[in-house]
């Protein structure tokens, strides 16, 4: 396996469009705002973080906007990023951003249900729980078949090539779907915590009415990044040279061929 | 300008991609039982629509669920369905149902800013309600940017192929954000009407969530045909003589061009 981890040293002429790298600095800003601004939220108003308390349950928004919004987001990112590294480099990256943001987002959905268990509330009746436990099996499903298809040896590259596509699309869609729950949950805790006080435009609702705002631009901005056509990542000699390589070694001897 | 509306009869060959009439009937099943499930909702549980009552906060949800999500999303559709139409036909039908879209929104807004001066409730302070004047005003000014630069005779071509992308992703991103207006607007509307019942699993909070979900699907079912890339609407001869054309014509005498 060691002729597919080519070093890109003296390989094609680095290039990057021009424009983005800023556009990549500022969605970092809004990521990181995010987290600070969720971190602020909880510490000011919500008592901070403690997982033996009931204060467990300000684990689970801190660790859904790490984990599903913010890591998600920025693996999503790695292949315009990182444009010119060698393709199985990046997609490592890729997959390991992902494991990272599912175990900080199981952290997350363990805090939410032991504080349910403690204070003797129900589960899973809300939209936003129903959104929440769709979006992380969907996550996790995305995972497992992207795992089977790209870093597991052994995927037919014809089969690769038509589930590449699919793979993107619903990567995009359960990132969106990510954001969306987010906000359900943030008007939720609102809701519940500052009910009548939140139409008095009461400091803490509109700190998390900002927040809500910036959860939605980060989500158009990493949704712009990927999806700008001249921003795609090159197919690059070297990787088409591999791809070949790959697909005779594969649809050669590997078991899950047919 | 007679000469910009060619007919398509005898024209290139018709092709339609085999699985996109399904996808598109599939979404428009979704869409029309959103509009239906959102009437059920709001007749079953809300005691109906009247204008001249403390029932027209009802006309909002239902206004902006048929203008901002179903009718919003179809018009993103027509460039997919009405592939070997004439492409100006097309241009005209996509702006028009986005005036349909927006007028139904101005009445659901009107709707609900009338509802609140009636009960004398605080305007403009949750996070739903920051979301749905984003999106009207963003959607209101992509509409009149959209139409000075694509149907108002005038602008060069040159502009109009690098505005394209923009307004392709732009579009989408309204429409994303419509549906999770929507969603917010469910979840507090549940929260308001319901309270502590609502984790009992009462049927209406079941029913809403159900729709919740449903609003979710049409998003990503809209999202879906429209990024798909071998479903994008093919460039025809027809209209790249006419574009040429055009472009002869605008750039030579139109007051707008430099």
């Amino acid at each position: 396996m060691s002729s597919i981890c080519l070093s890109m040293e003296g390989g094609a002429a680095a290039s990057t469009p021009a424009a983005l790298p800023y556009y990549v600095a500022f969605s970092q800003l809004l990521g990181l705002t995010l987290v600070a601004m969720t971190g602020a939220w909880l510490g000011l108003y919500r008592g901070g973080i403690a997982w033996e308390s009931d204060l467990q349950f300000n684990a689970h928004p801190l660790c859904m906007v790490i984990g599903l919004v913010f890591l998600q987001g920025d693996a999503l990112l790695v292949y315009r990023v990182f444009r010119n590294e060698a393709k199985r480099t990046t997609k490592v990256l890729h997959g390991l951003l992902h494991v990272f943001a599912l175990v900080i987002a199981l952290v997350g959905l363990v805090a939410v249900f032991g504080y349910h268990r403690r204070k003797g509330y129900a589960d899973l009746y809300s939209l936003h729980s129903w959104c929440g436990i769709l979006v992380f099996v969907l996550y996790f499903v995305q995972w497992l078949v992207g795992f089977s298809f790209f870093l597991f040896p052994g995927a037919p590259f014809s089969l690769r090539s038509r589930y590449r596509p699919q793979h993107v699309f619903f990567g995009a869609t359960i990132f969106l779907l990510s954001v969306g729950t987010a906000l359900l949950g943030l008007k939720e805790a609102l809701l519940f915590n500052l009910g009548d006080k939140y139409s008095a435009f009461e400091p803490e609702g509109v700190l998390a009415n900002v927040l809500g705002l910036l959860l939605a631009c980060f989500g158009g901005a990493v949704l712009y990044i990927l999806t700008r056509a001249d921003w795609k990542r090159p197919s690059q000699a070297e990787e088409q040279a591999l791809s070949m390589d790959f697909k005779t070694l594969t649809e050669g001897d590997s078991p899950g061929s047919q």
